[in-house]
């Protein structure tokens, strides 16, 4: 990540962009998107400590060529065929890849480092954020499972309030058969659902919760014309 | 559960065996068995504090009738035609249900409860867990990201020989392309397979895990027959 070039999710760090030194702007990873802009309303209130996410990723994250090879593998399993993976280290139909990009040294893909890193560049770079990024046969959309711990008490009812009024935020959750996002509902829509809000008793002010977004229109295609509607917003542009 | 009724997994907890006053042994449930036989030889060494576990359930835990709907749905969805589910309280082909068993008071599931439950009976009633279960379309195996917080300070060579040599377990972590398990690979091995071993710099004793098994050997009838097995070792049939 270069200093100089800001990591932009207009509803989390607009101002950021004023900070623009050579005319280049970035939108954020896909995963980190949609975590940052349920956690900025929640940050803001109870100042988060820590982050241990898992994620659930579409194979549309890396493109419309896995998006097909996902499709061909299901027909070929379906048919009892032999399958080769391609764009997947292993067999992605009815499986679950815990690799999303390189591996670092420390045994970390880089991914997963990425989602700390933009986390903390974007939202606050006193945060940590520990992340498992897996790939699973889902065509569109990413859902994560995030472990927050606060460093002040919260109470669900604020975190409930702060997130239906946040922008880019939707709250899906009523503790029932079908009351919470998935991948396929959250395909095509602009928000960026939580569900599954919850009291983790087993450690101090924390919650676990489950966010869903389209990785295509949150993680990339929206976040861009969002970043352009601020550049014309802070009259930043042909400077 | 009932205190009088032992829940057995062999390598874990063979002894508890003879606590058995009914005549009556359980089988845990299939989650919580890989999870156990994955973290008994790290708490004997580094005694566990506190788990955060994420899963992706295949849908045979619920059944032959679930699997073949997953099947089914998939040809639908490829046939481009619409889809009504029996089984799952959404579409499952091509998504993730964060939502297994009923949901009780707290926000939590029953599945979920139970991951941190039957830990606690199983393994050692101190240890803390909070639990996300998520359902998503695979057939066989079930895989688990889990964060580990020992009391005691670790060295990942120790906890790679541990799990080397612990019986059930077996290390499949090489931090390259494919180094690791899927659920493909683990169904139909007796073996629960753990991956993706590396430390969580973001708090104190802290590891992350992937760990796979198939859910109808480890989670049923392996275990039912290990159990068997512990019954004549330690002769108690007929008692």
């Amino acid at each position: 990540m270069d200093p100089d070039v800001p990591l932009i999710v207009p509803q989390v760090n607009a101002e950021a962009i004023k900070t623009m030194k050579k005319n280049i702007i970035a939108n954020p990873n896909c995963s980190t998107a949609q975590l940052v802009i349920a956690l900025k309303p929640l940050h803001d209130l109870f100042d988060i400590e820590r982050i241990v996410v898992s994620t659930y990723q579409s194979v549309s994250g890396g493109g419309k060529a896995p998006m097909d090879e996902l499709i061909d593998q299901t027909k070929l399993f379906l048919e009892n065929k032999s399958i080769k993976s391609k764009n997947f280290t292993k067999q992605i139909a009815f499986n679950a890849i815990p690799h999303i990009d390189h591996f670092t040294d420390d045994g970390y893909t880089k991914e997963e480092l990425k989602m700390t890193n933009e986390t903390k560049k974007i939202l606050d770079k006193n945060i940590e954020l520990t992340a498992t990024c897996v790939r699973i046969p889902v065509l569109v959309s990413h859902a994560e499972s995030v472990n927050v711990q606060f460093k002040k008490p919260f109470s669900l009812e604020k975190i409930n309030e702060a997130l239906n009024k946040a922008d880019g935020c939707e709250v899906y959750d009523s503790r029932e058969d079908g009351g919470y996002s998935t991948p396929i509902e959250a395909a095509g829509k602009n928000e960026t659902f939580i569900s599954r809000i919850r009291e983790d008793k087993t450690n101090k002010n924390t919650i676990n919760l489950w966010i869903v977004s389209d990785n295509l229109l949150r993680g990339a295609a929206l976040n861009s014309v969002e970043i352009a509607e601020t550049i014309i917003k802070y009259n930043l542009h042909g400077k």
